[in-house]
């Protein structure tokens, strides 16, 4: 099942990527639920997932960093970028956790969207350097 | 292997909150890389990574939610509270991914830490509701 679960936590990110709604659509059930723990929204069902992407404003790209899969959830870790229709662009990495029934089907989706923030203060002689560096 | 990595991640979060030290370092390399993205920070090294968290300031715990893990990458989404020096309490859902060698030790982790944001403005029609309902 390993195989299975992150091929479709694969195919999800491609698929979105590519704007193919009917693929995106098939690899979960219609009663599908669309978490958003940040904000504390919760989308029910396929169809109103469906509508909240494909109204998606602006330009925006998803480009996998990382699939891990087991046999009934998965994570991608992808990296994001937008080019809003109001001018602000944006970029950064987010993930997206699934849950799957016996069938292979996503039953649950849990995004999160973390942000850059400035580095705290950090104590004296621990030696953080850049990640770029 | 995935059993191996599973359950090491499991045992980075449980030996964390338990402030075993001995036991949280005995599970990853001398040379571990502690990356931060969202403040583009880094850290390398066992002996950093030891300091950095037990000196983190305030009363903090941690509570795995998923545990998502294959032979070479695991990831644990944590709820995390914080009560801090300061008086500023705060909790909320964080993300550890994970890398393994061929001998199942950690190479490299890196965490992301979501913060709640305002819901911005959805299309009509899009029947939100909220995760607590």
């Amino acid at each position: 099942m390993a195989t299975a679960t992150e091929e479709s936590a694969r195919r999800f990110i491609a698929t979105l990527e590519a704007r193919d709604w009917d693929a995106w659509t098939s690899l979960m059930t219609t009663d599908v639920v669309y978490d958003m723990p940040q904000t504390g929204e919760r989308l029910h069902g396929r169809d109103a997932y469906l509508e909240f992407n494909r109204t998606y404003p602006g330009e925006w790209h998803l480009d996998p960093r990382r699939v891990i899969a087991d046999g009934d959830h998965a994570v991608v870790w992808f990296a994001w970028t937008l080019r809003g229709e109001d001018g602000e662009d944006g970029s950064g990495d987010a993930q997206a956790f699934f849950d799957f029934d016996g069938q292979g089907l996503i039953t649950h989706v849990t995004d999160f969207w973390p942000e850059p923030y400035d580095p705290p203060t950090r104590p004296a002689g621990l030696a953080f350097v850049s990640m770029d560096d």
